[in-house]
């Protein structure tokens, strides 16, 4: 709902057209819809920059068709993070695309993209599902998107090698997972904004992902932008609102 | 170093101006300064948009004056974290200006302010010595700021009273300890960048801020960018970088 | 055991017809009901306010069974938490219904509900689950209940919306996992009790809920009731206490 | 600001005698006041069924004063928690009264207690302090309060004794440290809303009460009210809310 | 290799039967036999007084085989703990017997038992597999055993109920899972010594049965024994010990 | 209150001597004496063969000597643990003695000693005021105890020198701090009931004592006994009562 | 790439036989092979003396055996650890063998070894799979092996017996679980450097091999090397490299 | 005590010149000096290649002094680490000297050294303490030791700098804290073993160098021997260990 329509309202009161009672009652009449398991979001994009999305993970296929089929009709696009190709198969929706390395699930994607570029590194290749998830969801969103995959701290040569190119974009997400080092090497060879996104790759003391989060929480270089583990939906969404500022 | 200065020294090299060793030996030379007990890194604001700056916390005050004095006079401006008034007084540089509120020292900040707004929230008055590390930060590498103290849930008309002023900004902070909702909060309000910091405010399981942080990185908004606890210097560069792109 | 049986106990010492030692031995005599592997406590509910209830995890569907009918031939009802439909199925109790949202299977249901009125809410449709348990616990003791689900502050108008409906109820169960913030958003904009339940929804940092019970027992909004994660049914039973005191 | 003042200002607006600008703005002047530091929150009150209280951990003796002295001005009562003799010294606000077992200083508390009782038990004698905070909270906002230290699981015989005290309640806060054990007897031997409150008591493996706050949300008696270690304070306010329903 | 036989190998030495080099070498030679991946130790039981017992878990069943066939031909007995009944099926050890309840399996237990009883208690019908683990453990080694289950502190009457029949043990086996009260109930009700052994029973904070050995560490009756989570054979052990001492 | 008390109770209830109201009231008047801030358990010593002890921790030197004089008064024995000088000078009870090296105070310690011996011995110089604290206690409650300090794993030789002393011992208690490796390395020379306990002593991942109390609970060598980290006293109780089973 | 090869460049530049701008080009163009998801680095042997190895966990059979072939192609040899049979079923590499015990796939080991030799030690039968990894990583790099398995610290007899054994070494690895304290006491009887394996075996509070790694690395016997857990080819590497220094 | 010591008793008992009983008493009589509470143990440095040292922390002023005497007589020289200047004035060791960037005490370190060079970096000026307890402790040992403070991955050119330089020692010591990623850049670089040191630099989710130990064991460079939190001397054992095989 638009301050316009707010302000539409008022005057309706005003001119007596409106009574008091009816117009509260507008007010409080929100865009949302009310799926009783859901409460599907029209106008999420306007206020927050991003529409809704929906997170697979702990929804039934049924109600995830239900809930995108209802975002779909009305915004004319939907993102599904976390998803299955059971998932996809279920949901039946013609123009949705499901990419199989990050489990992500698209339909109606920005076709202009911005000029800006955002540029997306991993560490390992383990690393790929999750800076594959922020690479589709910063597209999906309008954002032009480079990756550059497996240039981890073990081979500092491949890394360096790469400088000029994250110098060129906007903004650089780095994945990595175990010790989660890759974030501080690159944020000391740019001064673009770096998004950190730690994974759960690795073993015994990577706590699932927990010591390369705290490590880039801890990062000696200052001013880098930390996700949750695995997340690069949220890392693509950051990337894109800064890119599009 | 400039780019330039090595193309020189290439060209140089044909020429057979300079020898091969010495190109090597030219090239090695790097400009920082070696203090023995620092290496005193004057480039490191052209490659990462910000100068090196000083941790007070775990140097002694000499230390903290010796690699101070070496920077100023270099780059003509320092700032200087967790630092208390004793650091302060043992300084003993004149331009220097001591933020009792968030025991920051600046000397030589940017004066030109850039046209974007750094816009700062705290979600209650202990909250306010990490707001305030932000601000300092952020206003000395040159961004426009504006503060809004004390808007936490618990009164949350305080808080949608503000909606407007938070979208006027280019780039949100949002500083909160406790169960740190607040960025969640702000972040369904407004399409600009969040950056949330943790602060180390309460007792019990508040754990010293972690349970703020966890809570920041699981928020329900996408795209929020965490920073380690009570590190409101971070946030003040991060957003300064993002203010700036 | 009433206290006037125990008064008839006391006097029939006195009148000589009953000797002490008998006494001593009938006092022992509690109304509990020794299954070897389990012992049936039938007065339960005159001592606690609610009568004990089956968790079914760690139990075996035989043991299940056997615990059940006791309970039900000789209290009228039983409720069993956390049952899968192999569980109902292989129970064969007749009056038992299976709950699929919530995997509660109850029997013989208090039909009179209290005038009171418990307002059960969840941030998410992943949280639903949990939200169902507490509402169909606190329905089978006798509270009349209403929902309202997926009002999480992502989207805090679809939320402020509901105001109302929360200051109607004599208490409100909030249900939410990630970063756990609804309760502090909903105690704060109502002065009825709110018992709030953390849930294992989310994944990375989100501990399995840990982070949304850390972040609920730290609201900033004073006097908020925690529960153990994912445990609707404390939820239920508190908050039937709450509405029935 | 109560309804009828919104509607006011809203038949205001349809007589024309207030222009939509004004009323706009009207709307947004809510009832805090505004200390840079802190935003006083006078009608919370109304909203929360609880005043604003002061945490005095944290914030300087000054904004201590200034923000107590706000509220009592407009309030006509304050309460602070968490605070030393310095603070009250500092305070110099007449009616103020500093209770050394709490650290918990209360000025212009309800003289009218309502009928129900509040009870509170402690395990031991350190424990004592928190529940003190408790008490006077409870009190302080209008509930009647006993109190019944030191009868700890160790020697159950002190604590069957009081059981009938429990019943006589219309609610039951159970303060306890070191295994945190004292809620599940207590909770297993009435029917009142029990509220427990690990406290920080212990040493090793007590972790600052973190085990007694697992031990109270594991308890095997369900429906158990659980706060934030040493949170006094809030099991006082819940404890009140209950009592007052 | 008992001292005697030491004494005799010096004996020889002196006498000049023996050289030094075959005394040194001899002395060396202990009584273990080597199986490559198991170094099977035969006199364990003389210096420990438990013999060497087969832990299953971690090992295959060709290994646990081999190992287990050692043991019972030179010791005429064994136990095997945490099995599978694939891996007593696989055994094919005629006087082996499979304990289902416990996921022991036992060949040659002591058939005359001492005199001194040790006690078994369990807090809920999920803990009875740790319970019978100590139960078959004590058993097996010569220890007469008698047990009391779902005697938890929810239903505090049950427990008081059968006070007597704790104190007419030598040592009283308690195992809980949840919130761990029940060894400091017991243990203020007896002078017996408790041993406590903490289950993985429970969801959510009772985190694997942490929540319940942290409790029982900080027990406010002093003197409780506490064992690793779900370690039933070693609460059998130290039990079986203490009451033959 | 001993059996015979209750009998005779009951008895006159049965002649008439004693109404029914008063025999009620009192078999609830317990021993115990209520100091308010504590109730003094004058039979606890029967109940659970260790007479109540005061923890100084957490309590002011008032408290303590109120409590230590109700006790010494009545009991004719006092025994304080983790305390300082301050309280023992505040203390002013003639026959109170202070152990500098423990911090315990004892007053009436019992004078024959058991002909069993409990050994104590400790893995580093840093352990010995918890190893003391063990041996004042189990002391105190009238076992003789031994000593052996400083025999850590790093120099075996030097453990392996006293096993015959450990064997010699009715019960081993062993502290130890860092990695906690001591009870494995005794319980694997010795049939003797061991009782370890962890100490803080350590740094880093010594985490206060937590890495050697999780290295005591996974010991290989099955049946030992563990206590809270610091806990000497804890294990001087246990001791004793194995001592005098 | 060799430093001749760089000096190679610089002189082709200073003759002009190169442009300044394709040495700049071939400077960059660093010896890897570029998989688009793997960046295959044929130089990691010359820069840290041990070459790239894949780790199969997190990655699909067929990234595996397409880096695993780029590598065998150019360097000869190649090794995967955390292998499954399947893996080396899929990988069709005819020189490549599959060590069961360990999951370690190799192809073309060094052949001659080196004169030091690499002991390997294991407390428990259930270490063998992680002692493997190390044994068959050291041995593919060069070192000769050898090792002693079930060695704990139960029955430290064993233990004494191979003290020699450990002495002839050049670097000692020892691998355990559950308490941990092997390395202490081997370090304690040698002088070789010793690098310590925690492994995941065990169960409660083992924590999956975190209790076992802390206890390393708080060994009273100094200088002990830790390692992850379960990382067996991380101490292959490093005693390989400690033994050919 | 050497091996020849052992045989020449031996030979006694055979020649009849020692009776059995007073050679069993002799094998006890080990090299170690009794101080009660302490073992000082005189041939440590023969069976571990380092002598025993005394960590200052824990241990009073007085004790110290004790065991440093008795080990300068017998051995002609003593380390003491983690001291602080009291320490030092209370030892009246004329030999001693005082390093107080470490906090370490030696006296008689040996003079001649080792020709491998052993080179220690640090990551920021905090950690040199750390670094500087390594430095002392390796060259007080015997061997050759360089150092290279403050080349944190910040500003990766100052360690590129320094690249050759690592790979002409034969061992390098790196300590580091906040997000600990040096090793593993340094790992990167050279073939030499490292040794990795965590320090305890940092605030909020350093977690006082937790973060950095668990990045540094998650290296995903192979073979990185790590120590425990701000052991700069465990360091230092073990790189002279390395340094003299």
């Amino acid at each position: 709902m638009h301050k316009s329509e707010i302000a539409a309202i008022m005057k309706s009161v005003r001119k007596g057209a409106l009574s008091v009672e009816k117009a509260v009652d507008r007010l409080s009449h929100l865009p949302y819809e009310d799926l009783s398991f859901a409460k599907v979001d029209h106008h999420r994009h306007l206020v927050q920059g991003v529409p809704e999305v929906i997170l697979a993970q702990g929804k039934s296929a049924a109600e995830i068709r239900s809930i995108a089929k209802t975002m779909y009709r009305r915004c004319g696009r939907v993102l599904i993070t976390k998803a299955t190709k059971e998932v996809y198969d279920c949901l039946r929706l013609e123009q949705a695309v499901y990419h199989p390395a990050s489990g992500v699930i698209s339909a109606g994607a920005v076709k202009e993209k911005t000029r800006g570029l955002v540029m997306i590194a991993s560490a390992g290749t383990s690393d790929i599902p999750v800076a594959e998830e922020a690479a589709v969801t910063a597209s999906f969103l309008g954002s032009k998107v480079e990756t550059e995959y497996d240039v981890g701290v073990a081979g500092i040569h491949r890394l360096l090698d790469k400088k000029r190119k994250f110098s060129s974009a906007r903004v650089v997400v780095v994945v990595a997972g175990m010790e989660g080092a890759l974030p501080s090497v690159i944020g000391g060879l740019t001064d673009r904004p770096v998004v950190a996104v730690p994974t759960s790759t690795g073993y015994g003391t990577s706590f699932g992902g927990l010591t390369a989060l705290f490590a880039m929480l801890n990062s000696c270089v200052p001013g880098i932008a930390v996700m949750n583990i695995d997340n690069g939906f949220g890392a693509g969404c950051l990337a894109h609102k800064i890119n599009t500022i």
